[in-house]
């Protein structure tokens, strides 16, 4: 079974995809997706666009997504909530189900530690998936969260 | 020019079309789109299937949404934000340019009154577009929206 793993972000949005055999996790792929457009329309027809051209070429079978445990100010969770939106119909219209996980969840998962930091968490995927690429932090997580989704 | 006008919302987004010749007002069309899904993804995509279908039936010029000014909390303004995603990129693809406007301006344009309640927002486009009949509050915010765009 092939996993997608995605860290959601009004800027950068990271993916990633594993295979799970019979809990053999191996690394597929991954990247992130990064909104420069200064239009906020834009930038949500751009993450849906490259999202669906990254289903349409990997075909996950199971998507896992961060879910928002909002601390944050009303703004951004506004802002990164259109991402969200976005990305929750990319999904749905390539008829992929999606389960979400809250971040300690996640982080839990990978290094049996819900408090730990980006760069263990990236040093505890690599282990999983023996690799021993630089991920930057957003492919990381989102691999994370394949990893998390697998697990559940 | 034919502008339509969007109210959203994560349960129910209103939408109105309106003819603007030069000044002249009239009504084309208007509705709500309720999305009474317990999936949120199954809610992103009925969302955007509805809009699209109100687009490709009317093909109004331009888009009036409602800003939004975060005074909520950020749950629902995280909600929210789903639902503006989704219908920006619904407007998105479908080459439309959004153009955005505070609730207050939105009142004053068409009570000339920026703390104008429900009934009298209604009451107002009612007038404006010479007609008669019996909105939702939803629906009258979308072509108070569109009314508010014309006046731009």
């Amino acid at each position: 079974m092939k996993i997608l793993g995605i860290d959601p972000g009004s800027r950068v949005t990271g993916w990633g995809i594993m295979r799970d055999q019979s809990g053999t996790f191996s690394y597929l792929a991954s990247g992130i997706i990064r909104m420069k457009e200064k239009d906020f329309p834009a930038r949500m027809g751009h993450l849906f666009e490259q999202l669906t051209d990254v289903i349409n070429k990997y075909h996950p079978d199971e998507v896992g997504l961060e879910s928002i445990f909002v601390h944050r100010n009303a703004s951004s969770a506004l802002k990164l909530g259109h991402a969200r939106g976005v990305i929750m119909l990319a999904c749905q219209q390539q008829g992929l189900l999606i389960h979400e996980y809250a971040p300690r969840l996640v982080k839990q998962a990978v290094s049996g530690y819900g408090h730990a930091d980006k760069g263990q968490v990236k040093a505890c995927v690599g282990l999983l998936l023996s690799q021993s690429k630089a991920w930057v932090s957003d492919e990381a997580d989102a691999l994370a969260l394949a990893i998390c989704h697998a697990n559940h």
